[in-house]
C-alpha cells in the first residue's frame, strides 16, 4: 500500500505517584499520538508534566485522555455522573494537561475519552454529549479519538468536531462492532505476531475478526496500542513494523 | 482620601459536591476580585465552572486559588511537598481553572496560594520558588497576591512577576506581620464595624494593630474578607461602607 | 394505637473535613437509631469519631451507613463495582466504624447501606450480594436496613442476617414501591405536617400514597428521616410528635 | 548464637487499583510479620483483603501500616495533621484491617507507622502521643514497631504499649540513630549481601555502621526489609540464608 498511512496511539502518563505503569519513554519512541492521562483515572501532576515534555522532544502529538473520577477502578467502572457534572469534569482535566503541555512547549490535539466512559459513551447520548460539549467549549479545534458509529462521534459531528476513527490492535471486538468487555475472558489479545496481522487486515481492508469468528468492517484513522500490557512494546513494535513491511507509514491523523 | 482605590479579594468556590460553603454569589456582589478554587482544597468542577461564570457575568476578576492537595485539611495543613511536584501541582491547578474561566468568557488575572501553602511560602524558600515556577511558565502576565516581605514575594520578583500585597481584614496579626495561626484562638476577627475600621487604617495610613497591642506597618493593594466565616456578608458590607465613607473606591488592582 | 412503637432512623456523621451537613446533635436528641457514614462517600475520621460519641452518650444505636467510595458525588452515583471489590469496600468500612464505635464505648448493631448503593441493590442482585457476603463475614448479628421486596433483603434472609424494613418519612414512592429519583422533582417532601401525617399512615395501616396517587402496601419497623433536609430537626419534631400523640413509642428495632 | 532469634517484617499490601507495587506472595513465603497498608497511602480494600488471606494462610503475622492520608505522596510527605485528627485516622485505619484480618480468619497482632509518619513520631511528641493514643483505645494487647529511643516508644511505654524495637536492612542509619532521609542518595542499600551482613551484625552484636562511618548500637527485636524495592525478593532471602548460617532463627516476636 505505498503512500498509505495510519496513526498509532497508546495510552501514558498513567503512573501515580511511586506506582507506575507502562514504559512511558519506550512507548513514545514508537507512537505518533500520545493519549496522556489528566489525573482523574490515572497521572499525578508531575508526571504529566513529565510525558508531556518526553512527547513534546520526541515530537510526538499529545491528547487529553479524559476519565470518570475514579482512582481506585482506574477509570474502569461506569458511573452515573450527571451530564453537568461531568461536562465540567471534562473541561477541568482537559485544562489541567493543556497547561501542562504548554508549558513543555507544545499543544494539546485531540481528546479520547478513557475506559468506561469510553465505552459508555458509545452508546450513552447524554454523557456523549457533556463530554462532546466540554471539547468543543475549551477548542472548536480539538478533535476527538473514538469508535465509528458511536453516540460520541454523533455528537461530535453534529457541532463541527473533528473526529478520528481508532481500532484497537490488541483488543477482541463482539459482532456488533463494539469491545469485548474487559471483565471477560480473552478482551484482551496478547501474540504480537497475531495482533500486528490484524492491525494490517484493518488498516489495508478495514476488516477485523470478531470473537464469534465473524468479519466485522472497521474504519480505521488511528490505531490504539496499549502501554501498560505485558509485552507492551514488543506489540507496539511488530505492529510498526507489520505496517512498514507492506509501505505503510505512521503518521500522525491530519 | 478622595481619588483613593483599593481591591475587595474573597475566597470562592470552595463548596465541594453535596457541601456547601459561603454565600458565592452574595460575595461577589461585593469584591472586586474572586480567588476561585481549584480542586485541590476544594471546588468540585461544576461547582467551579458556576463560580467562574457568576464572576464573568458581574466582571469580576478571576484569580486561581492553589493549594496542597488536601480535601480532607481544606489545604489548611502543611505537606511537605517536593519543590517540583509542587510546581507541576500548582501547574495543573492553574491549567484546569483557566479552562473553566475561558469556557465562561474570561480569564485569570493572577495566582493566590491558599491555606497552608500560603503560610508555608511566606519562609519556605523552596516551596515559594516552586509555585513562582509554575505561575511564570504558565503566563508571565499572571501576578501573585501575597505577604509584602514574604519568600513568595521575593522569588516572583526575581522572575519578574507582578506582586499584589494583601491585608486580611478580618485575621489577627503577629507583630513581625505574619497572620495568627488559625489554631490559636482569636486569630479570627468577627465584629463586622471592628474589622471595617482595621481595614480603613489598614488602606489609609498602612498600619494595623497586632495581637500584642504594637502597631505594624502594612502594604495593601488588595483586602482579603473571607467568604466563609459567619456573617462574610456583613463584614464584607461594612468594609464596603467604611471605605465609601472615606471616599475609596473598590477597584480591581491595575 | 397504645402498645405499638417503631425505630427513627436517620443519617449521621456526613460531615467532611471544614463542610457540615446537618445538626447531627439537634437529630441525635430525637432518633432512636443514628446511620453514621464510613469514610466513602462522607464522614472524615474525627467526624465519625464524634458522632459515634455524641450517639454513644445518649444511648442511640449505631449502624454503618456503607458506601461506594464517591466524595465528591456523595455517594449517589452508581458505580459499576465488581462484586468482589465492592464485598471488601464494605468489610473495610463497616471495620472502620466499629473500631471508632467501640472507642466511644459502644458497638454497631446494622448496616444500611447509602444512596447510590441503597437504590442499585434494590434490583442488582450481584451487588447487593456482595453487601451481604460483607455484612455476614464480619458479623452475622449484624442486622441490615432496607427496603422490603428488595434483592439486599433476598440475599440477606438466605444467610440469616436480620432484616429491618424502611420507610422514609419524606421521600416520594413510585407505584411499585420504589423510590422517586432525586434527580427528578418532588422526590424529597418538604412539609412537616404533611410528612408526619404520612408517616402516621406508615405505621399504623401499612400504606402510603405514591406519586401517581395510588394507594401502596408499606412495610415498617423503622422510619428514616433525613438529616441534611432544610428543616430536618422540624420534620423529625413533627414525626415524633404525631406518632406520640396517637401513643405510637419510638424505639429501636429489636 | 544457637538459639537467637529475630523477627523478620515487611510492608506489604502496598498496591492500588491496577497498580502493583511488590510481589506481597514470595515475601510472604520469607517474613514473619507482615506490615500491610490500610489505604490511606496505599490498599484499596480488595488488595488489602487478599493480603490478609494470603498472610492468614502461611500463618504470618499481620500488622496495621498506618499512614498520613496521602495515596499522591505514599504517606512520605510530613502532613501537619492536628492530634486529634490524626487519632481518628489511626483508629479508622486500625479498625478497617482489623475487619479485613479477621474476616481472613486471623488477628492484629501489633502496629507499625509508616513512612512521614513514622520519622515524624521519632520526634513530635503530639503526633506520637496521638498515635499511640489510638492504638491504646482500639486495643491495648497490640505493639508498636518503631525505634527504640523515640517519642512513639516513650508515648507507648507510658500507656505500657510493648514496644518492639526495630532495625532496617536496606536503610542508611544517621550518626544519631536516625534514617537518612529517601530524599538524599545512598539513603537506601542495594547489595544483598552487603545487607545480609549488616543484619547479622544488628542481630549478634547490636551494632550497624552509620553514613559518616561512625559505629552505632542498635537494638534488634524485628529486622524490617522492604518489600518494594527491586530485588526485594534477593535481599529477604539473603537476610534469611545469613542469619540461618549463623543459627539465628526467624520468629515472630513474643
Amino acid at each position: 500500500m505505498p503512500g498509505a498511512s495510519v496513526d498509532l496511539n497508546a495510552d501514558l502518563g498513567e503512573s501515580f505517584g511511586v506506582w507506575t505503569l507502562g514504559d512511558d519513554d519506550a512507548m513514545l519512541d514508537l507512537v505518533t499520538s500520545a493519549n496522556i492521562a489528566c489525573g482523574f483515572h490515572a497521572g499525578d501532576a508531575a508526571t504529566l508534566a513529565r510525558t508531556c515534555r518526553a512527547a513534546a522532544e520526541r515530537g510526538v502529538r499529545i491528547g487529553a485522555q479524559v476519565s470518570y473520577r475514579d482512582l481506585e477502578g482506574f477509570g474502569r467502572r461506569f458511573i452515573d455522573v450527571p451530564p453537568d457534572d461531568l461536562t465540567a469534569d471534562v473541561i477541568y482535566q482537559i485544562g489541567a494537561l493543556q497547561a501542562l503541555a504548554r508549558v513543555a512547549g507544545t499543544e494539546l490535539s485531540y481528546v479520547k475519552p478513557h475506559g468506561a466512559l469510553y465505552n459508555s459513551i458509545v452508546e450513552h447520548r447524554d454523557q456523549a454529549r457533556a463530554v462532546v460539549e466540554a471539547v468543543h467549549a475549551v477548542d472548536p479545534g480539538l478533535a476527538v479519538l473514538g469508535l465509528t458509529g458511536s453516540a460520541l462521534f454523533a455528537e461530535a459531528q453534529r457541532v463541527g468536531l473533528r473526529t478520528v476513527a481508532e481500532a484497537f490492535a490488541d483488543r477482541a471486538y463482539r459482532p456488533d462492532g463494539r469491545l469485548v468487555s474487559r471483565r471477560e475472558r480473552d478482551a484482551v489479545l496478547s501474540d504480537p505476531d497475531e495482533i500486528a496481522e490484524r492491525v494490517m487486515s484493518m488498516v489495508s481492508a478495514g476488516r477485523v475478526t470478531a470473537v464469534d469468528g465473524s468479519t466485522i468492517q472497521i474504519s480505521v484513522e488511528s490505531i490504539c496500542v496499549h502501554g501498560d500490557s505485558p509485552g507492551a512494546v514488543a506489540i507496539a513494535c511488530a505492529v510498526r513494523d507489520r505496517l512498514a513491511a507492506d509501505g505503510v507509514r505512521l503518521e500522525p491523523f491530519s
